[in-house]
């Protein structure tokens, strides 16, 4: 554990590393306050240190607050495309085991299905949308909300098979919860994207931090001497460490360190889909044939 | 981060500024405090620094307990108009692309589904409704409660669809399902908007924060001497300004700054609905034209 | 704010005027203690002012932890009574607009919804229920569970409709999920009435409350002097002021200050189903005339 | 207050009354330390008292840990009996007045809802059935999982119902959504009995109160002298005291003091059901006679 | 209480008998700054013990953090695992009492709801599926996801089952609610164990352990002597020891031994599953034979 888990993540990672240069740069600032000390202006501008235990409490309290907000954004965010991973899998074991579509009509909800998950995540890191799901939909569609695109087609698909009877009124509802699940899985992500943690206290918790370190070492230098710059560096490599981490992850969708694997969600959810959709359990086997 | 994030929003943010000049008054009241240091009244009323000890600790627990329960409210809010998001999204969905609805009666519903959060966003302001809403109800209608009286035009509205079979029972279902939760968004709203956090939790709360400013700077006076100024500043404002962002965002439909953006999301669900509905996907075109 | 919010309470509200008379005697109470300080006993019975820090830990978790339990338990009360209104909303639009009901059923389904919060609320006050509630029940019915016989006579009344063929059978299952959460909401509220915070924990609050505060003043008299009082009216200002209000809305649906409003919610209720009845869009008038 | 709310439970109430006991022969421990002082040993063996404050830190987060960790569950517990109310009353609700059951089904039916919260309360004591119970059942099924082969016989019957065409399909759903919820309320209840808190955790808590305790009055003694004693005491009430409680309410369905009184719940449902079926408002009258 | 609670696992439990192990290694570190202290470098490398105030703060909220996000992870997975065996009795009790099913029919579907939890269990903990279950599956589907593989036969057996009329849609619908369950648990069992806690988080918890750890006997050798040893143990013992159980509990589906009794569920469902199927009541009984 030592090393492997203390150190490297200190090169190795891209946010902690950045953390650990800001950290260095406030050690320099704490010099500042230790030449202060053998010039002599020694006697000014000493911060009482009991400054530094109401802010504490304060700033305490606004990074556990923050922090605590940011990881349930994360988490929601994780069981919102865990949810979206259920609703594929269900809506590809019903259409393709419980109701016998056409070949035709087969392939091209498959194809939706999967493309889906990507059009998502395109759509929640604000990119334009994969060549392959814009083929699916039509150029007004493909430029607008494509999420929404995609299950408007699935409904239109159901819809256009439900006149035709290939699927009947019962049917239609045990897929309509999986469609549902879909769009609500979206517009829930973008809740999560848009709507950001009140800005007051996101303002607050960083004043707090920058009151607190600003002051930190002209209030502990004089009984910590070269203690000081340790001691700030540690302070600061924590402040700044928490404060960047949530900043991170209460927006999981972007390609920070620490957001969602969004890629791999969508690898994840494609295999599913088409292992389910070629299983060999189909129905076109007869009842017989099936093993006990 | 510096400057951006902690000195603009003291002039940028309308709550925030004014906080700020609520902590300069508190820190013209501590010069009194440090004014009678140099009187001959020096030795009276020295408020002993540990009653804040005991203050500190209750005032912490209520501010900690306020502002998450401030904070919980809103967010609700937020999840709640989220789902009228996802319930618009669907309804327009199943409604013009999976059942098979008379031209006058989908322009009507289009209408009433838009008309709804913008409904929702009057009556929970306290505002009349806008002038296009109110041409699509009655006059007695538009009066009471309007967001009940769309959801009943259009339970009506299907009603009569249903008993002229160009819905059938089960489509029914499918769009009831939608419906409720609009119905059940409008009744949660009202009830983060009419019920309060607990009357004696906010009353402990401004007790405990006049009480513990009133008395702050002459309890430190004795050993912090000038640093009472910015101390109290600094402490008033931290106090202040938690207070009133719960204040605030206890009822998130106002105008205040942390307020959700309500006309945003009525926009948005404009956008969203518009686009479904002319969704180049209408089951109007037959299966066979549909690309692969 | 200073004067309306801090002081006012104490006069205007009956629980914390209460609690501040409490808070006064435990005032004088602390004079005992100043005065064995001027008496040759002076020396005896000095409490280690130390055991309050142990005792503040435990106490102040033990407030934390059971006003969190109440205000969840209130917040949870205000949350079904808010379900109910959504559910008598949607009964209404479902039962007056959707279907076609006959005059006579249409009269008697309405009484029985607007009288359904109105007997909840009294069968959880365990008051009689009123007069014209009483009216729509046999003698046996009202003597008993109220809540529980409107709902058994509206599934009856379903029961009856259906068979006479008046409601199909996917109007009913509409209609059941609204009268499910009716006495869903009932159960619930009656859970939260009936069962009280676990008892070893109410009792452990008080008795910590009791030993802090009967040794507080002996504790700090030494090093507070006259400061001692005020110290001490403080402490047990907050000190009962948290408990009594704990106490009071950890069963919501009394007629304490902070308890909910109920009354207001019924009639709520009844204003929303009178005019969701009475609305002009009724299916009566043909598809033709409504307005586009 | 004062007296009955924390003196008298100390000898009513089984639980804190051994607690008392407990803390009194920690009160003679303490003596121990006080006699070291007065030997020649005096200075040997002092615990430096900054132990505890490490230790107190750990224990009391331990400790607020281990309480919030089985509150929820008893809490949960109440909550799933609640619905298992609920249940029972919808149940019986629909069976006996939205469909029309012949007289001998009818009774069968009533029997079994009124013994299925009996059977679970003894299975969840590990308890044999009672007689009434066993008498509805098989020998085989008695001696194995009785609630599951309750509802086991109830879907029996509704597939009978169902298959003579007394229960339609639509009728059959509205009835299952019930009768899934007692067998949920049942595996819900044998996860909280069979899985208790992460075993690691109970054992850190009682470490750490075991090391706190033995250690406490050698740590004090020093400055407290004869204080020791009632602080020690104090101390290990409220240690042993929530340490006991939160092992009673983390299985809440035995019969400890602060269980869930399962008894009164079984009785409630037991009269609520009765009362339901025997409503006078059965659909055996015909429309016309009913009140309006 | 004493000896069995608090000692005895530092020797029967494999994860606490290794935390005993390293905090016995930390103690003998300890021993190192004693013997700095009886040098000549006495006065060498002292470590404020301030340092400690400040990062025991930030290592203690870092660890409640860890810790309750560990937890709730360990119990969402032991409540999904309690929907499963929910889901599976549900479902038995439909399929076998509810319809008729041929023998045939419902012999494959006996053995596919047994399987399902083992193959998860499996699936889980990257092993392959047993042999029995790969019996019941084609090669190709065992080697891939082999829960979904399950839940698509039993979707292909149903829609087999419709298509032959032997099951109508409306039982469809309620035997569907339970399979969609079952593919629920499972995505969100793996959602638990392929997304762990933010790894920025589990650094900053590593990395302040560590530093603590490696300062503590340095800064606390002065004034505590030879009691720096044990009081380093303890500390060790502690911090490791919740580092390490929320490690394992984080990822609850392995072997450790907080993890949770995958194989006592897997039999638990088996059990319950063959009691329900081969249960006497029977709908092959006339009604009229059964027991009233």
């Amino acid at each position: 554990m030592p090393i492997r888990d203390t150190l490297t993540p200190l090169t190795n990672s891209r946010t902690l590393s950045r953390v650990a240069i800001y950290s260095t740069l406030m050690g320099m600032y704490a010099l500042l306050a230790i030449w202060k000390e053998h010039t002599r202006y020694a006697d000014f501008a000493d911060f009482p240190a009991q400054i530094h235990a109401a802010l504490t409490l304060v700033l305490g309290w606004l990074l556990v607050f923050r922090t605590n907000a940011a990881y349930t954004r994360w988490w929601e965010a994780r069981t919102l495309w865990g949810s979206l991973v259920n609703a594929s899998r269900n809506l590809s074991a019903k259409l393709f085991h419980l109701v016998d579509l056409p070949e035709e009509s087969r392939r091209r909800m498959e194809k939706l299905i999967i493309a889906f998950p990507r059009a998502l995540r395109d759509h929640l890191r604000r990119q334009p949308c994969d060549r392959e799901t814009a083929k699916l939909l039509d150029d007004s569609e493909a430029g607008a909300h494509t999420p929404a695109a995609i299950v408007t087609r699935l409904y239109a698909e159901l819809g256009r098979l439900k006149s035709e009877r290939i699927v009947d009124a019962n049917e239609l509802r045990l897929i309509d919860v999986e469609l549902r699940t879909m769009l609500d899985v979206c517009g829930a992500c973008e809740r999560i994207l848009n709507t950001r943690i009140v800005r007051s206290y996101r303002t607050f918790a960083r004043q707090c931090i920058a009151l607190d370190l600003a002051t930190f070492p002209w209030g502990i230098v004089e009984s910590f001497r070269w203690w000081t710059v340790p001691l700030t560096m540690i302070t600061a490599y924590f402040l700044f460490g928490l404060e960047t981490v949530a900043e991170h992850i209460e927006e999981p969708f972007g390609f920070d360190e620490d957001d969602l694997d969004l890629d791999a969600l969508c690898r994840g959810i494609e295999t599913s889909v088409t292992q389910i959709t070629n299983s060999a359990s189909g129905r076109t086997r007869p009842l017989a044939e099936t093993p006990v």
